[in-house]
């Protein structure tokens, strides 16, 4: 399958078969595409939580609108944003760029320097909103890698961050909750979605040329 | 070459070879791509301008700090999203939903109704945040889309986005600009960040088990 039929393949799976797990080798290339996933800055400003644990699960499904794949998905994935963009974050991670390339670079350093300038004055709210921003990108990767790997997922935005921020002790952590996303595989005999069609405006609607 | 392949391979290209057009059928696909990535309830709340005339191309490099990829690039994307919900818009793409199907359906007609009577009051700018991360989700699949055609590209947040929604005459379509996507051929000779070694936070940092 090419990139095209994936994207129609997938769909926001609203019925996994509790009873299929996903093989760890398909979990962890998932998780590296999400790891390579570009971000402003290169800050990678969110976390990523792989939720296997059984009760875990049972308390966040009531706190999002008690979806079944909650519960029945394989494996259970949490994007958790920075709260925050601090100069402690920023450097650390401007550091360790600078390890690993083995030389630091005059643009780098200016650049650093910008963001330590900008970034943490502008607040937390702010920042959080910037960084939750990113995971959404991470989100775009994953939800291709997963149909790669012919694993069903189901994007999920309706919860209650600052419960799944308990659940999960996240806050503590300088973390916040801004998506879920279960993999798993459909169970296609008892999924009201898995047979209706896609339906996207057409590209007359949605692509404007300035030429 | 296979996602995490692709992944590797992709870089926020610093500089263009002018001379290189992408071919259009790969601009088609890329687009597409971008047409088929999932938004939140499917309303695919933004528009993709794709910018090939030069005048603009140079109206916007100023206010994008003046980066040479705006105008060196072979097409030039922009992500606009819908500057609020209004109940006109979520009823539009609800009965397109249902012409596209054939047929209503009770869950998707509760679900309309719990949308218009929970998104339009929220005001536009709670509104406008939200479409705009939906465009962020395109954006991660657009990145893919590109790397698969081996085709070079250019995330760009980092614009006046009310100057681009000026030259683009956004606002009076109910657009605000939200992302920038140049999509070319990479200089290799003259781009400083092509050999650079692409940094990642460490799986074991990045990822948390909770079993």
């Amino acid at each position: 399958m090419d990139l095209i039929q994936r994207l129609n393949w997938r769909y926001a799976t609203k019925k996994m078969d509790a009873a299929k797990a996903v093989p760890q080798e398909k979990v962890e290339r998932i998780l590296e595409a999400i790891r390579l996933a570009p971000s402003s800055s290169g800050l990678q400003p969110y976390d990523i939580l792989v939720v296997t644990n059984p009760q875990v699960r049972a308390k966040i499904r009531p706190v999002a609108w008690d979806q079944s794949v909650i519960t029945d998905c394989s494996h259970f994935l949490v994007f958790a944003a920075w709260d925050d963009y601090t100069t402690e974050r920023i450097k650390t991670m401007f550091d360790f760029i600078t390890a690993e390339r083995g030389s630091t670079n005059e643009g780098l350093e200016s650049y650093r320097k910008m963001l330590l300038s900008k970034y943490p004055p502008r607040g937390p709210e702010v920042n959080f909103q910037h960084a939750a921003r990113q995971a959404y990108i991470a989100l775009g990767v994953a939800l291709v890698a997963a149909a790669e790997e012919e694993v069903d997922s189901t994007p999920i935005e309706g919860f209650e961050p600052d419960a799944v921020d308990d659940i999960l002790h996240l806050r503590s952590r300088g973390l916040r909750s801004v998506l879920l996303l279960p993999l798993g595989y459909r169970d296609a005999d008892n999924d009201w979605l898995v047979n209706l069609k896609k339906v996207r405006r057409p590209r007359k609607k949605f692509v404007t040329e300035v030429n």
